[in-house]
């Protein structure tokens, strides 16, 4: 079977067959449903480590530095880089990619970067399936990149295990105002370009207004990623953190797994409402209906779940017709 | 009828009416599905403007010039006011309403605020339907407070037919980084504070980064909310946003009706997940065996689909079984 032997390669840490793999799952292609389910069975494993930050904060940089001290310690490194703002901005992501070829020639180091295609709720869920491929795939430390310091942010980072927040400091001031939502998920705080006026100043206020997910203080580091400076210490707290993870993943909290399923029923109405205002000939009409208000928009949700049962019914049987 | 009775205070105006109206709405108490289909019948004649900018930028004192304004030039306004952030930082904005009671003998001006409550396409969805309930009071501007500068603060306000972003002088600098996503969305831009220094640089800058929704360069004023300097030319500028949704208004955009029903698709979804969750026998099973990665989310959402296929034939005709 084709999404057996895929899986094959992917668990023999084949870079190319991990390229398909989440390409097949992100494009829901034809076979993508079996293949999720036997890529999920066989995950579990990684240790999943949020990093946020503004842009400029030097993200990229630091977590090229990150890398090569995590390899020298005998991780294997999967980073699924997430770029959920506008195209706008969608470029200097791109520039970072590019830094990375650095770990292009290293087996131990995969790279995939995603931008959103206008659905958010998709930028997560594809997320998530990249990270469970390379978890498959045996990376011990999956990098889960996100670019801003929004509520988006903060939900994408909740797939993560534990999370690092980067700023830097000329961003001091703001910290406090602006990047609440940021300040309550951080277990690591690093004031990035540490070489700077005010970083001390930065660090202090951090550690004034960041709680930890217990209500403890999380760790503010300083560093200077284009020295790697302060690199050596990251990576041990990063170990620290996947230690705790590790003894806390034998219980798999429940949240989590009703986030996740919620997080799919939620694709899958996005998709069968996208594939019904094209296949229901009645939606057309009815979606006039409400741009007259004549009909209010539940009632017309209401309408569309029946049409939705009805039709619904067949497609596990066929799940070629899934997707496309 | 009771709802008829309820809407009929409604379209008089009666605050009392409105607020029960919403309350009903917002809950999903018993009979809001008539309700809503009575009020959505009344709506589509107000303005409705969107106010988006950082905690700090003055917001509320500028949004409380601007109805002093709008109401002296004949307006009725009202406000729904979101906070789409953490417990955390929800003080804040109670502070504001208080600030607010400036209004609360004059009956033509209605402010409600609501929190996020977890889910955040649910606040958006409960913000369309208390605008629609004050649309169908007619009030004639209704303006979509936000707090935040984030993507999410972008998506509530994709609900307003324009948008007024208010920053201050001293973020000139992080404007740029920052708010991307903000600077796309903003019909004008008011640099708040204005008697602070920067604020000349400030709207240079903006002028320089921002772009109108139609690629043009959109408005720049400069305010001082403390003492409503600048208020009536920003009140103008309102105006002539008015008069071009009027314009537009006449063909409703197909883009904005589906924006509409699948958030409301979106919102019977998730309330159905959380009443199957507790109701369906098998779904705890079912999350179990995913916990267990026996089963991946996307087979477990195929499953719960079928399920609420079949359990969801009933509720039209019962509609007293929604929501609670």
């Amino acid at each position: 079977m084709r999404a057996l032997e895929l899986v094959r390669g992917v668990t023999q840490g084949s870079r190319r067959d991990i390229s398909r793999a989440i390409t097949i799952l992100e494009d829901e292609l034809p076979g993508s449903g079996e293949l999720y389910a036997e890529i999920y069975r066989r995950g579990g494993k990684a240790f999943v480590l949020g990093v946020a930050g503004p842009p400029g904060a030097g993200k990229s940089t630091l977590i090229n530095c990150l890398i090569h001290e995590l390899r020298s310690r005998g991780h294997k490194v999967g980073v699924v880089a997430v770029d959920p703002t506008s195209p706008f901005t969608g470029g200097a992501l791109l520039g970072d990619r590019i830094r990375m070829v650095d770990h292009s020639l290293d087996e131990g180091v995969y790279i995939r970067s995603m931008a959103s295609r206008g659905s958010r709720g998709g930028l997560s869920r594809n997320a998530r399936k990249a990270i469970c491929v390379l978890d498959a795939a045996n990376y011990d430390v999956i990098i889960l990149e996100t670019v801003g310091i929004g509520q988006t942010e903060v939900d994408i980072v909740r797939v993560a295990q534990a999370t690092i927040v980067i700023i830097m400091p000329e961003m001091g001031d703001s910290v406090q105002a602006m990047k609440a939502g940021l300040m309550e998920i951080g277990d690591i705080f690093v004031v990035n370009k540490a070489d700077l006026e005010g970083a001390d100043r930065a660090a202090l206020e951090i550690g004034q207004f960041a709680r930890g997910k217990d209500g403890g203080r999380p760790k503010v580091l300083k560093t200077v990623a284009k020295t790697c400076q302060g690199v050596p210490e990251l990576a041990s707290a990063v170990e620290g953190l996947m230690a705790n993870a590790k003894a806390k993943r034998a219980t798999r909290g429940r949240e989590e797994v009703v986030d996740e399923v919620r997080e799919a029923l939620n694709g899958k109405v996005e998709s069968a409402f996208a594939l019904g205002v094209v296949s229901h000939p009645g939606w057309e009409a009815l979606l006039k209906k409400v741009a007259e208000r004549k009909v209010d928009p539940d009632s017309a949700a209401e309408v569309m779940m029946k049409d939705l049962a009805e039709g619904g019914r067949a497609s596990p049987r066929n799940p070629a017709r899934r997707g496309r």
